[in-house]
C-alpha cells in the first residue's frame, strides 16, 4: 500500500491530452453501460457549515477502482485553510485491498472536473470556437478554460463574476499563464456572453443566473458549477432554448444538478447523457446554429478514470 | 494526519468496557436524535465475487466523524487473502481535515460488532443470563461471547454450526480462551438453543435458521448475521413471538436484517431502535419470562464511535 501527497500527485497529473482520454474513456464506459455507479453519500456537519460526499464507480474489467472522500467545509477559508479537501483511496478489483491512498486534497478532483467540460465540448462545440464567456472567477474558471484549450484552439476569454475585482485578479492570471490569450472583463453577464462560441458556468449560484436571451446563435453552453441540491446556475429558459441536452448523468442532474429545474415532472425535451454521446461516436450538434447545452454534476466514473490514471503515473 | 496499522489498533482497543461505554454512547446519540446517519453506500464488483460498502456518521457536537470503507471479496481465500478487509478514515468535524487514517484491515469493524450485542443483550436479556447459544463458528461466534460477558457472567456456551468440524474448533479456541467456560457443541440447533438465555446468531446464511419452537420461555436473541439484502436468520414465527422487538436502525433491518420478512408490508409488532432502548433509560423486557429479540445490521454510529475512542487512544 502507497501514500502519494497533493505534490507528488501535482508532478505526473496535469491538463493535458493523456489525462482527458483516461477520463473520457471512464465516461464512454459509463455510456456503455459497463460501469457500476451508485448514489453519491452525502453528509452535512451542520453545525460547522460543512458537507462530505464520498463518490465511487467500477468500471467492468478495470483492475482497480477508487473511493473518493470530498468534504466541503465553507467556513475554513475565515481561519485561513481552503473550503475544500479530500482524498482518493485506490482498491484493486480483484481483492479489496487497499493499493494507494491519494492524498490528493482535492487536487484530482479540480482535474476530472475541468477534463469533463472539455469533454462536453470537445463532443457539442463548434470545431471552429474561439471566444469563451466564463462565469465565476475560482479555480475552475482557471482550469475549465485551460481544458477546453486541449480541444478548441480559444484565443478569447470574457469574464464575469460578482465580484469585479476577483474577475480582474482573474483577468491578470490567465494573461500570465497563457501568453497568447486575450482576456476581457465584463460588467454584466449579458455583455461577457455576446460573442461566445462556449459558455462555462463555474459558480455556486443558489439561483440561475443564465438565461435564453444570453445565448448568441450556435453557442454551447458548458453548466458546471451546480453540484448539490441547493445550487443552479441556469434558467429554465436555457435549457428549453437548447437543441441539445446532456448531463453528466440524468440522475444526479435531476437532483444535484440543472435538472432540478423539473423536479418530479419530465423536462420537455430530451435528455442525453454524456457517456451515451461519446459512446455514440456522432456528435448531437448537426448544424452550426444549434445551441448545445451540458450539464456536470461530477461522477464516481471520473474520479474512478483519474484516480486509476494517477497510480499508473505514479507508480 | 496520522497513519495507524492493525497491530498498533489491537495493542489499544479490545473488548473492554471503556470501548462498550464509546460505542453505547454513540447509539443513544443516534436514539436521541443527535446522529446523522446517511444510508449506506454499496457497490457490487460483480466479476470477483466482490463488493465495497461505505458508512458514516455523526454524532452533533463531536470534535470528530470517521467514514469506513469495507471490502468484501468473497474468493480471496482461495488465494490466501482474507475475505474481509477495510480502513477508517478519521476527519475533524471542525474543519473536514483528515486527522487520521486507520488501517484496521476490518479489526475496528469486529470490535464494535461485537459490542452491540453486548449492548443489546444489556438492556434486553435476564440479568442472571449465564448460558449462551451460539449458531456459526467465525470471529464473531467468539467475539460475541467474549463482549457479552462484559454484561453478563456467561459460564455455558452451546454451538451450533453448519460444518461439525469447524464448531468443535471453535469450542477448542473457546476453551483455551476462557478457562471457566464450559463450551458443549451440539448437532442440531433446537439442541444447542433448549437451555439457553441468550441466543446469538452469527452466521451469512441466506434462508432463516431459527424458528419460534427453539426460543425457551424468558430467552433474548441477537441476531447480528443479516447485513445484507440477501441474507436471513431468523424465522418470522422467532419475531410474532418474541414480546419485544429491537433493531439498530429500522430502516437497515428493513433492506439488510431481519425485518425483510415483512418487504413493504408492516410488521404487526412494535418495533423499537436500540439507540431509543437506551436513551428511555428503561429495559423495555418488564418480566423475567418475556422473549426479546434484537436485529443488528451495523450502523455508521458505532464506527464514528469506535474510531474516535481507537483515536483517543492511540495519539
Amino acid at each position: 500500500m502507497e501514500l502519494y501527497n497533493r505534490t507528488q500527485i501535482q508532478d505526473v497529473v496535469t491538463l493535458d491530452h493523456a489525462a482527458l482520454d483516461a477520463v473520457e474513456t471512464g465516461f464512454r464506459a459509463l455510456g456503455q453501460g459497463e460501469v457500476v455507479q451508485p448514489p453519491i453519500l452525502s453528509m452535512a456537519i451542520e453545525e460547522s457549515n460543512g458537507e462530505v460526499d464520498v463518490k465511487t464507480a467500477h468500471i467492468r474489467g478495470n483492475d482497480r477502482f477508487a473511493i473518493k472522500v470530498s468534504p466541503g467545509f465553507f467556513d475554513n477559508p475565515f481561519i485561513g485553510l481552503p473550503s475544500l479537501n479530500g482524498l482518493m483511496i485506490v482498491f484493486s478489483a480483484k481483492t479489496g485491498l487497499v493499493e494507494a491512498v491519494l492524498f490528493d486534497e482535492g487536487y484530482l478532483t479540480d482535474i476530472r472536473t475541468a477534463l469533463a467540460g472539455a469533454i462536453a465540448a470537445k463532443h457539442l462545440a463548434r470545431s471552429d470556437s474561439r471566444r469563451a464567456a466564463v462565469l465565476g472567477a475560482g479555480v475552475q474558471a482557471e482550469l475549465q478554460v485551460a481544458a477546453l484549450r486541449l480541444v478548441r484552439d480559444i484565443d478569447t476569454v470574457d469574464v464575469w463574476a460578482r465580484d469585479t475585482d476577483r474577475a480582474e485578479a482573474y483577468a491578470a492570471r490567465m494573461r500570465e499563464r497563457f501568453d497568447d490569450l486575450t482576456v476581457n472583463v465584463h460588467g454584466d453577464i449579458e455583455s461577457a456572453c455576446r460573442e461566445a462560441d462556449v459558455i462555462i458556468t463555474t459558480t455556486p449560484s443558489k439561483s440561475p443566473l443564465l438565461n435564453a436571451s444570453h445565448l448568441p446563435t450556435g453557442v454551447h453552453v458548458t453548466a458546471m458549477g451546480s453540484d448539490s441540491p441547493d445550487k443552479r446556475e441556469l434558467d429554465e429558459s436555457v435549457m428549453t432554448r437548447a437543441d441539445v441536452f446532456v448531463a453528466d448523468t440524468r440522475a444526479q442532474s435531476e437532483t444535484n444538478g440543472e435538472l432540478k429545474a423539473w423536479a418530479g415532472r419530465t423536462p420537455p425535451f430530451e435528455v442525453r447523457e454524456l457517456g451515451q454521446v461519446i459512446a455514440s461516436g456522432q456528435s448531437p450538434r448537426t448544424t452550426r446554429d444549434q445551441i448545445t447545452v451540458c450539464d456536470l454534476t461530477g461522477t464516481g466514473v471520473q474520479d474512478t478514470a483519474i484516480a486509476g490514471f494517477a497510480l499508473t503515473r505514479l507508480m
